[in-house]
Protein backbone atom coordinates (compact mmCIF):
# COMPACT_ATOMS: atom_id res chain seq x y z
CA UNK A 1 0.00 0.00 0.00
CA UNK A 2 1.25 3.51 -1.10
CA UNK A 3 1.81 5.77 2.13
CA UNK A 4 2.13 8.95 0.89
CA UNK A 5 -0.85 10.78 -0.41
CA UNK A 6 -0.48 13.52 -3.31
CA UNK A 7 -3.07 17.03 -2.40
CA UNK A 8 -2.24 19.45 -5.07
CA UNK A 9 -2.88 22.89 -3.97
CA UNK A 10 -3.25 26.55 -5.75
CA UNK A 11 -1.31 29.70 -4.43
CA UNK A 12 -4.05 32.08 -3.62
CA UNK A 13 -2.67 35.70 -4.23
CA UNK A 14 -4.22 36.35 -0.94
CA UNK A 15 -2.01 34.01 0.62
CA UNK A 16 1.33 36.07 -1.09
CA UNK A 17 3.01 38.78 1.07
CA UNK A 18 4.79 41.66 -0.34
CA UNK A 19 8.29 39.84 -0.36
CA UNK A 20 6.58 38.12 -3.57
CA UNK A 21 6.27 34.64 -2.01
CA UNK A 22 3.43 32.60 0.05
CA UNK A 23 3.75 33.77 3.94
CA UNK A 24 4.58 31.02 5.68
CA UNK A 25 2.04 30.27 8.19
CA UNK A 26 0.35 29.86 4.81
CA UNK A 27 1.94 26.51 4.81
CA UNK A 28 0.07 25.07 7.97
CA UNK A 29 -3.01 25.96 5.78
CA UNK A 30 -1.73 23.65 2.95
CA UNK A 31 -0.73 21.63 5.53
CA UNK A 32 -4.34 21.10 6.42
CA UNK A 33 -5.35 20.62 3.06
CA UNK A 34 -3.01 17.48 2.76
CA UNK A 35 -4.17 16.16 5.87
CA UNK A 36 -7.80 16.54 5.09
CA UNK A 37 -7.40 15.10 1.59
CA UNK A 38 -5.23 12.26 3.33
CA UNK A 39 -7.48 10.88 5.69
CA UNK A 40 -10.52 10.97 3.28
CA UNK A 41 -8.47 8.95 1.26
CA UNK A 42 -7.85 6.26 3.56
CA UNK A 43 -11.66 6.15 4.43
CA UNK A 44 -11.84 7.97 7.43
CA UNK A 45 -12.80 11.85 6.77
CA UNK A 46 -11.74 14.27 9.43
CA UNK A 47 -15.43 15.52 9.14
CA UNK A 48 -16.91 12.18 9.99
CA UNK A 49 -14.69 11.94 13.55
CA UNK A 50 -15.84 15.58 14.67
CA UNK A 51 -19.51 14.42 14.00
CA UNK A 52 -18.83 11.43 16.53
CA UNK A 53 -17.39 13.87 19.20
CA UNK A 54 -13.71 13.29 18.25
CA UNK A 55 -11.43 16.27 17.84
CA UNK A 56 -7.60 16.29 16.69
CA UNK A 57 -6.47 19.31 18.36
CA UNK A 58 -2.81 20.64 17.38
CA UNK A 59 -0.50 19.97 20.19
CA UNK A 60 2.68 21.15 18.04
CA UNK A 61 3.79 22.30 14.37
CA UNK A 62 6.85 22.56 12.35
CA UNK A 63 7.74 23.77 9.18
CA UNK A 64 10.97 24.37 7.15
CA UNK A 65 11.38 26.36 4.07
CA UNK A 66 13.54 25.40 1.08
CA UNK A 67 12.16 27.89 -1.69
CA UNK A 68 9.74 30.19 -1.87
CA UNK A 69 5.76 29.60 -2.95
CA UNK A 70 4.84 32.22 -5.52
CA UNK A 71 1.34 33.32 -6.69
CA UNK A 72 -0.76 30.63 -8.74
CA UNK A 73 1.69 27.72 -8.55
CA UNK A 74 0.34 24.73 -8.37
CA UNK A 75 1.47 22.69 -5.46
CA UNK A 76 1.88 18.64 -4.68
CA UNK A 77 1.46 18.31 -1.06
CA UNK A 78 2.92 14.76 0.15
CA UNK A 79 1.25 13.66 3.48
CA UNK A 80 1.90 10.82 5.60
CA UNK A 81 1.94 9.14 8.98
CA UNK A 82 5.51 9.57 10.77
CA UNK A 83 3.87 8.33 14.22
CA UNK A 84 0.83 6.89 15.85
CA UNK A 85 1.35 6.58 19.63
CA UNK A 86 -0.87 6.67 22.66
CA UNK A 87 -3.31 9.50 22.43
CA UNK A 88 -1.24 11.21 19.69
CA UNK A 89 -0.51 11.29 15.98
CA UNK A 90 2.65 12.63 14.35
CA UNK A 91 1.92 13.96 10.55
CA UNK A 92 4.40 14.60 7.76
CA UNK A 93 4.18 16.98 5.05
CA UNK A 94 6.03 17.91 2.45
CA UNK A 95 5.60 20.79 -0.42
CA UNK A 96 6.73 20.52 -4.10
CA UNK A 97 6.08 22.65 -7.22
CA UNK A 98 6.95 20.03 -9.62
CA UNK A 99 10.90 18.59 -9.21
CA UNK A 100 11.60 21.82 -6.27
CA UNK A 101 11.30 20.50 -2.66
CA UNK A 102 9.83 23.92 -0.75
CA UNK A 103 9.21 22.78 2.35
CA UNK A 104 8.75 19.53 4.71
CA UNK A 105 7.21 20.00 8.08
CA UNK A 106 5.26 18.14 10.41
CA UNK A 107 1.63 18.59 12.86
CA UNK A 108 1.16 16.61 15.83
CA UNK A 109 -2.34 15.94 17.07
CA UNK A 110 -3.77 14.37 20.25
CA UNK A 111 -7.05 12.56 20.39
CA UNK A 112 -9.53 14.45 22.15
CA UNK A 113 -13.08 13.38 22.75
CA UNK A 114 -16.12 16.05 23.42
CA UNK A 115 -15.39 17.75 26.53
CA UNK A 116 -11.72 17.72 26.10
CA UNK A 117 -10.61 14.72 28.04
CA UNK A 118 -8.04 11.83 25.88
CA UNK A 119 -9.00 9.37 24.06
CA UNK A 120 -7.59 5.60 23.96
CA UNK A 121 -8.42 5.26 20.26
CA UNK A 122 -6.75 1.88 20.24
CA UNK A 123 -9.37 0.62 23.13
CA UNK A 124 -12.25 2.81 21.74
CA UNK A 125 -11.91 2.37 18.08
CA UNK A 126 -9.64 -0.40 17.35
CA UNK A 127 -10.79 -1.05 13.87
CA UNK A 128 -9.30 2.76 12.90
CA UNK A 129 -6.02 2.20 15.16
CA UNK A 130 -4.87 -0.61 13.36
CA UNK A 131 -5.16 1.43 10.11
CA UNK A 132 -3.31 4.55 11.28
CA UNK A 133 -0.61 1.85 12.69
CA UNK A 134 -0.48 0.18 9.15
CA UNK A 135 -0.15 3.61 7.47
CA UNK A 136 2.57 4.54 9.55
CA UNK A 137 5.73 5.43 8.17
CA UNK A 138 8.03 4.01 11.04
CA UNK B 1 -22.58 61.93 22.97
CA UNK B 2 -19.90 61.06 20.37
CA UNK B 3 -21.43 58.22 18.00
CA UNK B 4 -17.89 57.33 16.83
CA UNK B 5 -15.35 55.15 18.02
CA UNK B 6 -11.57 55.11 16.69
CA UNK B 7 -9.70 51.83 16.87
CA UNK B 8 -5.78 51.65 16.12
CA UNK B 9 -5.21 48.81 14.05
CA UNK B 10 -1.63 47.75 13.35
CA UNK B 11 -0.65 46.06 9.81
CA UNK B 12 0.52 42.86 9.45
CA UNK B 13 3.01 41.39 6.91
CA UNK B 14 1.13 38.22 6.41
CA UNK B 15 -2.00 40.97 5.49
CA UNK B 16 0.12 42.15 2.48
CA UNK B 17 0.19 40.62 -0.76
CA UNK B 18 2.87 40.72 -3.50
CA UNK B 19 1.56 43.96 -4.56
CA UNK B 20 2.73 45.53 -2.00
CA UNK B 21 -0.61 46.68 0.04
CA UNK B 22 -3.24 44.85 2.32
CA UNK B 23 -5.47 42.55 0.61
CA UNK B 24 -8.71 43.38 0.34
CA UNK B 25 -10.82 41.16 2.38
CA UNK B 26 -8.23 42.41 5.18
CA UNK B 27 -10.17 45.18 5.56
CA UNK B 28 -13.01 42.96 7.40
CA UNK B 29 -11.04 41.99 9.56
CA UNK B 30 -10.10 45.58 10.44
CA UNK B 31 -13.66 46.41 10.21
CA UNK B 32 -14.60 43.51 12.82
CA UNK B 33 -11.79 44.77 15.37
CA UNK B 34 -13.23 48.31 15.21
CA UNK B 35 -16.82 46.63 15.71
CA UNK B 36 -15.50 44.78 18.25
CA UNK B 37 -14.24 47.84 20.47
CA UNK B 38 -17.12 49.80 19.58
CA UNK B 39 -18.90 47.89 21.17
CA UNK B 40 -16.80 47.36 24.34
CA UNK B 41 -16.96 51.14 24.10
CA UNK B 42 -20.56 51.36 24.86
CA UNK B 43 -20.58 49.11 27.58
CA UNK B 44 -21.89 45.73 25.11
CA UNK B 45 -19.03 43.63 24.23
CA UNK B 46 -19.58 41.15 21.71
CA UNK B 47 -18.64 38.36 23.38
CA UNK B 48 -21.01 39.10 26.27
CA UNK B 49 -23.79 38.23 23.51
CA UNK B 50 -22.71 34.79 22.57
CA UNK B 51 -22.30 33.82 26.00
CA UNK B 52 -26.32 34.69 26.37
CA UNK B 53 -26.65 33.00 22.79
CA UNK B 54 -27.05 35.22 20.79
CA UNK B 55 -25.25 36.19 17.49
CA UNK B 56 -24.95 39.07 14.72
CA UNK B 57 -23.89 36.76 11.95
CA UNK B 58 -23.14 38.78 8.87
CA UNK B 59 -26.06 39.12 6.29
CA UNK B 60 -23.74 41.47 3.72
CA UNK B 61 -21.02 43.69 3.58
CA UNK B 62 -19.22 46.13 1.51
CA UNK B 63 -15.80 48.42 0.78
CA UNK B 64 -14.80 50.67 -1.06
CA UNK B 65 -10.99 50.95 -1.62
CA UNK B 66 -9.36 54.69 -1.76
CA UNK B 67 -5.75 53.90 -0.86
CA UNK B 68 -3.45 51.28 -0.24
CA UNK B 69 -2.36 50.23 3.21
CA UNK B 70 1.06 49.21 3.74
CA UNK B 71 2.70 46.42 6.13
CA UNK B 72 3.32 48.55 9.70
CA UNK B 73 1.17 51.45 8.99
CA UNK B 74 -1.10 52.42 11.78
CA UNK B 75 -4.24 52.59 10.59
CA UNK B 76 -7.64 54.70 12.34
CA UNK B 77 -10.75 52.42 12.18
CA UNK B 78 -13.80 54.89 12.52
CA UNK B 79 -16.66 52.70 13.80
CA UNK B 80 -20.47 54.01 14.05
CA UNK B 81 -23.87 52.84 13.56
CA UNK B 82 -25.67 53.49 10.35
CA UNK B 83 -29.37 51.72 10.91
CA UNK B 84 -31.17 50.13 13.62
CA UNK B 85 -34.41 48.23 12.07
CA UNK B 86 -36.14 45.40 12.99
CA UNK B 87 -34.24 42.39 13.66
CA UNK B 88 -31.11 44.21 11.36
CA UNK B 89 -28.24 46.67 12.30
CA UNK B 90 -25.77 48.15 9.96
CA UNK B 91 -22.55 49.44 10.70
CA UNK B 92 -20.23 51.88 9.12
CA UNK B 93 -16.81 51.83 9.26
CA UNK B 94 -14.32 54.49 7.80
CA UNK B 95 -9.97 53.60 7.75
CA UNK B 96 -7.77 56.19 7.73
CA UNK B 97 -3.95 56.75 7.76
CA UNK B 98 -3.69 59.88 9.85
CA UNK B 99 -5.23 62.35 6.87
CA UNK B 100 -5.74 60.11 4.60
CA UNK B 101 -9.19 58.04 3.99
CA UNK B 102 -7.54 54.89 2.94
CA UNK B 103 -11.56 52.74 2.54
CA UNK B 104 -14.76 52.71 4.12
CA UNK B 105 -17.66 50.39 4.10
CA UNK B 106 -20.24 48.59 6.02
CA UNK B 107 -21.49 45.38 7.41
CA UNK B 108 -25.00 44.47 7.64
CA UNK B 109 -25.60 42.44 10.72
CA UNK B 110 -28.85 40.16 11.86
CA UNK B 111 -30.17 39.66 15.77
CA UNK B 112 -30.00 35.84 15.86
CA UNK B 113 -30.44 33.64 19.06
CA UNK B 114 -29.12 30.21 19.05
CA UNK B 115 -30.51 27.81 17.51
CA UNK B 116 -31.10 30.46 14.46
CA UNK B 117 -34.65 32.26 14.84
CA UNK B 118 -34.79 35.48 14.47
CA UNK B 119 -33.88 37.71 17.95
CA UNK B 120 -36.86 40.72 18.74
CA UNK B 121 -33.89 42.92 20.30
CA UNK B 122 -37.07 45.66 20.97
CA UNK B 123 -38.66 43.48 22.56
CA UNK B 124 -36.50 41.25 24.77
CA UNK B 125 -33.61 43.67 25.37
CA UNK B 126 -35.44 47.19 25.14
CA UNK B 127 -32.65 48.71 27.10
CA UNK B 128 -29.84 47.66 25.00
CA UNK B 129 -32.42 48.51 21.53
CA UNK B 130 -32.98 51.87 23.14
CA UNK B 131 -29.12 52.31 23.73
CA UNK B 132 -28.01 51.10 19.81
CA UNK B 133 -31.29 53.95 18.69
CA UNK B 134 -29.32 56.33 20.21
CA UNK B 135 -26.07 55.45 18.86
CA UNK B 136 -27.39 55.35 15.33
CA UNK B 137 -26.32 58.42 13.21
CA UNK B 138 -29.29 58.00 10.86
CA UNK C 1 -20.12 30.85 -25.84
CA UNK C 2 -21.01 30.11 -22.39
CA UNK C 3 -20.27 33.26 -20.07
CA UNK C 4 -20.09 31.62 -16.52
CA UNK C 5 -17.44 29.50 -15.27
CA UNK C 6 -17.21 26.82 -12.31
CA UNK C 7 -14.96 26.48 -9.94
CA UNK C 8 -14.63 23.79 -6.64
CA UNK C 9 -13.29 25.04 -3.78
CA UNK C 10 -13.38 23.00 -0.46
CA UNK C 11 -14.07 25.00 2.34
CA UNK C 12 -10.86 24.69 4.74
CA UNK C 13 -10.88 24.67 8.69
CA UNK C 14 -8.81 27.16 9.02
CA UNK C 15 -11.84 29.50 7.15
CA UNK C 16 -14.34 28.57 9.89
CA UNK C 17 -14.84 30.88 13.15
CA UNK C 18 -16.62 29.78 16.37
CA UNK C 19 -19.78 29.54 14.87
CA UNK C 20 -19.23 27.12 13.00
CA UNK C 21 -19.21 28.74 9.60
CA UNK C 22 -17.09 30.34 6.99
CA UNK C 23 -15.94 33.69 8.48
CA UNK C 24 -17.27 35.92 5.78
CA UNK C 25 -14.01 37.66 4.85
CA UNK C 26 -13.04 34.23 3.36
CA UNK C 27 -15.88 34.80 0.46
CA UNK C 28 -13.13 37.24 -0.82
CA UNK C 29 -10.81 34.25 -1.17
CA UNK C 30 -13.26 32.11 -3.10
CA UNK C 31 -14.33 34.82 -5.12
CA UNK C 32 -9.96 35.33 -6.27
CA UNK C 33 -10.00 31.90 -6.73
CA UNK C 34 -13.05 31.77 -9.45
CA UNK C 35 -11.67 34.90 -10.69
CA UNK C 36 -8.50 33.40 -11.01
CA UNK C 37 -9.84 30.01 -13.05
CA UNK C 38 -11.99 31.81 -14.73
CA UNK C 39 -9.49 34.15 -16.46
CA UNK C 40 -7.21 31.36 -17.03
CA UNK C 41 -10.39 29.58 -18.52
CA UNK C 42 -10.52 32.37 -21.13
CA UNK C 43 -6.77 31.87 -22.11
CA UNK C 44 -5.74 35.12 -19.94
CA UNK C 45 -4.58 34.03 -17.32
CA UNK C 46 -4.19 36.60 -14.51
CA UNK C 47 -0.14 36.26 -13.63
CA UNK C 48 0.55 36.93 -17.29
CA UNK C 49 -1.25 40.47 -16.62
CA UNK C 50 1.60 41.34 -13.88
CA UNK C 51 4.26 39.92 -15.73
CA UNK C 52 3.67 42.10 -18.43
CA UNK C 53 3.52 45.23 -15.93
CA UNK C 54 -0.74 45.18 -15.65
CA UNK C 55 -2.05 45.17 -12.46
CA UNK C 56 -6.33 44.76 -11.73
CA UNK C 57 -6.33 46.27 -8.54
CA UNK C 58 -10.10 45.78 -6.28
CA UNK C 59 -11.66 49.18 -6.12
CA UNK C 60 -14.46 48.06 -4.09
CA UNK C 61 -16.25 44.56 -3.06
CA UNK C 62 -19.54 43.14 -2.04
CA UNK C 63 -20.98 40.11 -1.14
CA UNK C 64 -24.48 39.18 0.59
CA UNK C 65 -24.68 36.04 2.73
CA UNK C 66 -27.88 33.74 2.37
CA UNK C 67 -26.85 30.14 4.03
CA UNK C 68 -23.25 29.20 6.13
CA UNK C 69 -20.84 27.22 4.50
CA UNK C 70 -19.23 24.70 6.49
CA UNK C 71 -15.85 23.18 6.73
CA UNK C 72 -14.85 20.34 4.23
CA UNK C 73 -17.89 21.58 2.21
CA UNK C 74 -17.15 21.31 -1.58
CA UNK C 75 -18.55 24.48 -3.15
CA UNK C 76 -18.85 25.60 -6.48
CA UNK C 77 -17.83 28.99 -7.26
CA UNK C 78 -19.61 30.70 -10.24
CA UNK C 79 -17.76 33.49 -12.05
CA UNK C 80 -18.89 35.98 -15.07
CA UNK C 81 -18.08 39.48 -16.15
CA UNK C 82 -20.99 42.02 -15.37
CA UNK C 83 -19.56 44.64 -16.77
CA UNK C 84 -16.47 46.33 -18.60
CA UNK C 85 -16.11 49.77 -19.01
CA UNK C 86 -13.45 52.87 -19.24
CA UNK C 87 -10.75 51.63 -16.50
CA UNK C 88 -12.71 49.10 -14.75
CA UNK C 89 -14.17 45.37 -14.77
CA UNK C 90 -16.94 44.58 -12.52
CA UNK C 91 -17.17 40.92 -11.61
CA UNK C 92 -20.26 38.46 -10.78
CA UNK C 93 -19.75 35.79 -8.52
CA UNK C 94 -21.99 33.32 -6.92
CA UNK C 95 -21.18 30.48 -4.23
CA UNK C 96 -23.24 27.23 -4.38
CA UNK C 97 -23.65 23.87 -2.51
CA UNK C 98 -24.83 21.98 -4.72
CA UNK C 99 -28.69 23.01 -5.35
CA UNK C 100 -28.02 25.82 -2.89
CA UNK C 101 -27.44 29.44 -3.34
CA UNK C 102 -24.80 30.23 0.14
CA UNK C 103 -23.91 33.89 -0.86
CA UNK C 104 -23.34 36.30 -4.25
CA UNK C 105 -21.35 39.53 -4.73
CA UNK C 106 -18.64 41.33 -7.23
CA UNK C 107 -15.77 43.04 -7.01
CA UNK C 108 -14.93 46.24 -9.17
CA UNK C 109 -11.13 46.21 -10.56
CA UNK C 110 -9.05 48.94 -12.43
CA UNK C 111 -6.75 48.65 -15.07
CA UNK C 112 -3.61 49.78 -13.94
CA UNK C 113 0.13 50.28 -15.57
CA UNK C 114 2.95 49.29 -13.25
CA UNK C 115 3.75 52.46 -11.70
CA UNK C 116 -0.31 52.95 -10.51
CA UNK C 117 -1.16 55.46 -14.24
CA UNK C 118 -4.76 54.08 -15.22
CA UNK C 119 -4.00 51.78 -18.84
CA UNK C 120 -7.03 52.46 -21.67
CA UNK C 121 -6.89 48.67 -22.26
CA UNK C 122 -9.47 49.31 -25.47
CA UNK C 123 -6.19 51.38 -27.22
CA UNK C 124 -3.53 49.10 -25.92
CA UNK C 125 -4.75 45.57 -25.89
CA UNK C 126 -7.86 45.74 -28.42
CA UNK C 127 -7.87 41.85 -29.05
CA UNK C 128 -8.24 41.52 -24.88
CA UNK C 129 -10.76 44.33 -24.36
CA UNK C 130 -12.88 42.70 -27.42
CA UNK C 131 -12.97 39.06 -26.00
CA UNK C 132 -13.51 40.75 -22.41
CA UNK C 133 -16.55 42.49 -23.88
CA UNK C 134 -17.70 39.67 -25.74
CA UNK C 135 -17.97 37.90 -21.85
CA UNK C 136 -19.27 40.65 -20.57
CA UNK C 137 -23.39 39.51 -19.54
CA UNK C 138 -24.31 43.20 -19.64
CA UNK D 1 18.63 45.54 29.90
CA UNK D 2 15.84 43.60 30.04
CA UNK D 3 15.84 41.35 26.61
CA UNK D 4 12.69 40.19 26.73
CA UNK D 5 9.68 42.61 25.07
CA UNK D 6 5.55 42.50 25.38
CA UNK D 7 2.86 43.14 23.01
CA UNK D 8 -0.89 43.06 23.77
CA UNK D 9 -2.65 41.36 21.18
CA UNK D 10 -6.30 41.09 21.00
CA UNK D 11 -7.78 37.97 19.45
CA UNK D 12 -10.27 38.30 17.26
CA UNK D 13 -13.16 36.45 15.26
CA UNK D 14 -11.79 35.70 12.20
CA UNK D 15 -8.94 33.81 14.05
CA UNK D 16 -11.05 31.25 15.60
CA UNK D 17 -11.95 27.96 13.99
CA UNK D 18 -14.90 25.78 14.86
CA UNK D 19 -13.39 24.14 17.95
CA UNK D 20 -13.88 27.45 19.74
CA UNK D 21 -9.88 28.10 19.77
CA UNK D 22 -7.72 29.96 17.41
CA UNK D 23 -6.17 27.98 14.93
CA UNK D 24 -2.77 27.17 15.05
CA UNK D 25 -1.03 28.99 12.09
CA UNK D 26 -3.00 32.03 13.08
CA UNK D 27 -0.23 32.23 16.41
CA UNK D 28 2.69 32.70 13.66
CA UNK D 29 0.99 36.07 12.95
CA UNK D 30 1.18 36.64 17.02
CA UNK D 31 4.51 35.66 16.44
CA UNK D 32 5.00 38.06 14.00
CA UNK D 33 3.00 40.79 15.95
CA UNK D 34 5.60 40.63 18.81
CA UNK D 35 8.84 40.78 16.38
CA UNK D 36 7.76 43.79 14.82
CA UNK D 37 6.84 45.76 18.05
CA UNK D 38 10.03 44.00 19.19
CA UNK D 39 12.65 45.14 16.82
CA UNK D 40 10.94 48.80 17.21
CA UNK D 41 11.35 49.01 20.83
CA UNK D 42 15.47 48.38 20.26
CA UNK D 43 15.02 51.14 17.67
CA UNK D 44 15.41 48.72 14.60
CA UNK D 45 12.07 48.95 12.76
CA UNK D 46 11.51 45.87 10.64
CA UNK D 47 10.67 48.25 8.02
CA UNK D 48 13.61 50.08 7.82
CA UNK D 49 15.66 47.09 7.07
CA UNK D 50 13.55 46.57 4.05
CA UNK D 51 13.65 50.24 3.27
CA UNK D 52 17.58 49.59 2.89
CA UNK D 53 16.91 46.33 0.26
CA UNK D 54 17.45 43.88 3.64
CA UNK D 55 15.07 40.97 4.24
CA UNK D 56 14.62 38.49 7.07
CA UNK D 57 13.07 36.20 5.20
CA UNK D 58 11.79 32.67 7.81
CA UNK D 59 13.81 29.47 7.50
CA UNK D 60 11.62 27.56 9.78
CA UNK D 61 8.73 28.03 11.93
CA UNK D 62 7.83 25.74 15.44
CA UNK D 63 4.88 26.18 17.94
CA UNK D 64 3.62 23.97 20.69
CA UNK D 65 0.33 24.40 22.28
CA UNK D 66 -0.48 24.34 25.76
CA UNK D 67 -4.30 25.89 26.36
CA UNK D 68 -6.25 27.25 23.59
CA UNK D 69 -7.26 31.02 22.92
CA UNK D 70 -10.39 32.32 22.56
CA UNK D 71 -12.23 35.59 20.97
CA UNK D 72 -11.54 38.71 22.42
CA UNK D 73 -9.03 37.12 24.65
CA UNK D 74 -5.95 39.96 25.15
CA UNK D 75 -2.75 38.04 24.86
CA UNK D 76 0.38 39.11 25.86
CA UNK D 77 3.12 38.01 23.12
CA UNK D 78 6.69 37.74 25.03
CA UNK D 79 9.50 38.66 22.20
CA UNK D 80 13.49 37.40 22.31
CA UNK D 81 16.55 36.99 20.62
CA UNK D 82 17.74 32.95 21.18
CA UNK D 83 20.38 32.78 19.00
CA UNK D 84 22.38 35.08 16.35
CA UNK D 85 24.91 33.48 14.46
CA UNK D 86 26.00 34.35 11.14
CA UNK D 87 23.76 35.04 8.91
CA UNK D 88 21.03 33.58 11.17
CA UNK D 89 18.91 34.85 13.72
CA UNK D 90 16.95 33.17 16.37
CA UNK D 91 14.07 34.38 17.57
CA UNK D 92 11.49 32.91 20.52
CA UNK D 93 7.94 33.36 21.56
CA UNK D 94 5.73 33.13 24.35
CA UNK D 95 2.09 33.71 24.25
CA UNK D 96 0.55 33.92 27.45
CA UNK D 97 -3.16 35.06 29.22
CA UNK D 98 -2.47 37.01 32.35
CA UNK D 99 -0.99 33.83 34.28
CA UNK D 100 -1.02 31.39 31.58
CA UNK D 101 1.14 30.39 29.02
CA UNK D 102 -1.05 29.18 25.84
CA UNK D 103 1.88 28.54 23.30
CA UNK D 104 5.57 29.05 22.91
CA UNK D 105 7.72 28.81 19.60
CA UNK D 106 10.41 30.25 17.25
CA UNK D 107 11.08 31.92 14.10
CA UNK D 108 14.34 31.26 12.64
CA UNK D 109 15.50 33.92 10.13
CA UNK D 110 17.89 34.89 7.52
CA UNK D 111 19.51 38.27 6.98
CA UNK D 112 19.35 38.08 2.98
CA UNK D 113 20.08 41.53 0.45
CA UNK D 114 17.70 42.70 -2.23
CA UNK D 115 18.31 39.84 -5.02
CA UNK D 116 18.45 36.85 -2.65
CA UNK D 117 21.85 36.67 -1.48
CA UNK D 118 22.90 36.21 2.15
CA UNK D 119 24.16 39.88 3.95
CA UNK D 120 26.93 39.45 6.26
CA UNK D 121 25.55 41.82 8.87
CA UNK D 122 28.71 41.56 11.05
CA UNK D 123 31.05 43.18 8.39
CA UNK D 124 28.38 45.43 7.33
CA UNK D 125 26.05 47.02 9.73
CA UNK D 126 28.28 46.21 12.92
CA UNK D 127 26.57 48.39 14.92
CA UNK D 128 23.37 46.65 14.43
CA UNK D 129 25.20 43.12 15.13
CA UNK D 130 26.62 44.18 18.23
CA UNK D 131 23.29 45.25 19.47
CA UNK D 132 21.31 42.19 18.35
CA UNK D 133 24.55 39.92 20.30
CA UNK D 134 23.86 42.32 23.29
CA UNK D 135 20.26 41.36 23.47
CA UNK D 136 20.90 37.61 22.35
CA UNK D 137 20.06 35.57 25.77
CA UNK D 138 22.36 32.90 24.73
Amino acid sequence: MNKRFVTDVRVRYAETDQMGVVYHSNYFTYFEAGRNEYFRSIGLPYKNFEEQGIFFPVLSCQCTFRKGAHYDDLLQIITFIKEVKGVRITIGYEVWREKVLLAEGETVHAFIQKGGGPLNMAKKFPQIWQKLLELCES
